[in-house]
């Protein structure tokens, strides 16, 4: 259960308690992660190396790993991570960017999860239900599906892995078993900036880093991204721009911005 | 044969059908590319690996290949990439970055044209004249030579491979064994933000996905990319205001000014 | 000895001579710093397998090399590039960057600095003091420590490899054995914009090829750094738009504001 008051005080947890967020990011998004990450107040750190990684997650509060430009070794490097998060009961989060695209992402999703459940499972509707059924249905990295229509594969994958899935879409949905909370902020023009799900995922790190509840901090992170795209959104002139506005909006997010903005609705079944 | 009614008719088709575009790019334009794509109307996707490129491009309408920071494992996935591309006898751009400044640069050029001709050549003139020559002229990844002193070397790439060149510097020109088109568009301040040839080489590809004629598609590309490039430097301050209003200028791009803007020649010999 | 008027003459060398910088850096910077060494009028270059970089660094005036995202291959790269550049007597500057934070980045510092000194180390307090204890007291690749805490290793640093050694901070110093030059430019926004040391040190590289004193070419940097960062800061509403008007300061920058800004004191011992 969020609302205003628990975004607006894991938001200042986060501004001062500066958490280290491990990020096993794609190339397209490094820059734009880190400075998201940043500009909401943690402390972002990159690392992808099997020589390291493992030393790394335990210095960090939140491993974040995401499977967007992959290749062998560095799937050999989010294994050892995530070996080391389990190892250390480290928050995880899984953004399975284009599963079901190839065949190596899907099995590379596969066998991260083998490992151990991610503490959120975060991805677009196409991603989570490739995931779930293990069928390429993803067209390269954009969503083809909208995400009330994965809502079904998002619980079933929170059953088998105990985990909060995380589906983003027009209306972003974070569900359990049997919970779910729809968050309806956010903007259009946000689909034509890249990576704008990569952020949200290391956004969902960061509020692991604060909340106890995963399914809380996922909520959250979606609708701290909601709200800021919508501020960001109306000064902008188009996706560059949008961009730039976006990061500027982390940064003054203020406890006002989210008691108008926020659109969060909860159901228990 | 362009002009501004093919201009606008192509960038039209590109916002309906958001074509897939599938980048094996450099790790420092990926995230402007991307953004480049999305801005247009197209939707990006970037796999480098062996194991997922040839499953990747196979999704795709259009593969583009760039080989600016490059490395082995690298240019294996993008072999496999361009073999089927061949096979499926998809749109293909090769832009060479940097050939002529290193050995493995230029060879992995010839290798990649060995697999079969692409359907658009695009570089700098230094990098054209490179590729023609095998000779090192290139000095770093910018151009040290006017686009004009490329044409013949185009030119005779154009025969060699059947396919038109794409020569970028103040004019920019496509030419084939015996047509020219010189498009005049573009603003010095470009040359001033990295990877506007990398962008240039993706808007290529999209629009390949959308022309069926090569020619004409890299002739719309070089406009496009000019026109905006025109708008985005009246509204900024310096480099860093540009590539920001050159996403918004993409995404806003109107058949007006297109009209308006373009500078576009054509000579038959 | 620096001041206004070295500054402004560094300054107007690059943008005449255009010195082409080789940079084997990180993933999350590659774009930001390619567009800081463009907007300062310099040529950047990126190169990191070990199959070309010797070629790059010999056409290139001066070599950066940044472990932000290491792996082995580029080690590889970077150990052939150091020993290229060594062999040729071109600079080199070295950023350690999460020096400290594993025993993977820790070793390949020392593993470089063991193939001879760089012209100019450069890094941030946490890991200034790590290359010199080679101990652990990095968090990530943030400095958890101000700048004037190492100024004793750096000074150390300075005397064992005979290079200056420049120290990111709210005050930027760089040392030597017996010299200390202190930098007091600069806005505490810049800290959550990611890469700007890495940025700092691409500059260092740029005013290294047009500066024979690497303990002037250092502050220079540091001094341009601070000083475009306040006017970029004046004009920003957060970090994103901060990381724009950098971009555009660093392209306009003027005789009037270096001579009206600069903050500079010298110290010998």
């Amino acid at each position: 259960m969020i609302d205003a008051k628990t975004v607006w005080a894991d938001l200042e947890k986060i501004r001062q308690s500066s958490p280290l967020i491990h990020n096993i990011t794609n190339y397209v998004v490094m820059n734009s992660t880190a400075n998201a990450l940043l500009a909401i107040g943690a402390s972002p750190v990159m690392a992808h190396a099997e020589e390291e990684t493992a030393e790394m997650t335990a210095l960090a509060s939140v491993l974040v790993v995401n499977i967007g430009t992959l290749s062998t070794p560095w799937v050999a490097g989010m294994e050892r991570a995530v070996r080391a998060a389990r190892d250390a009961k480290k928050p995880y989060v899984l953004d399975p960017v284009g599963a079901g695209a190839t065949a190596f992402r899907t099995d590379t999703v596969h066998r991260l999860l083998g490992l151990g459940s991610p503490t959120v499972l975060r991805g677009n509707a196409s991603e989570i239900m490739s995931v779930h059924t293990s069928e390429g249905s993803t067209r390269g990295v954009d969503s083809t599906e909208q995400s009330d229509s994965a809502l079904e594969a998002g619980r079933a994958l929170a059953r088998q892995y105990g985990c909060p899935v995380s589906i983003s879409g027009a209306t972003d949905y974070v569900v359990s078993g049997g919970e779910t909370i729809a968050i309806s902020n956010g903007h259009p023009l946000m689909g034509r900036v890249t990576g704008l799900g990569c952020t949200a995922s290391a956004l969902t790190g960061a509020f692991l880093a604060v909340d106890p509840s995963p399914m809380d901090a996922a909520a959250t992170a979606m609708a701290v991204m909601g709200i800021c795209g919508e501020i960001a959104a109306e000064k902008s002139e188009g996706p560059g721009s949008l961009q730039m506005h976006l990061l500027d909006a982390f940064h003054n997010l203020d406890e006002k911005q989210v008691a108008n903005r926020l659109k969060v609705g909860h159901e228990t079944r």
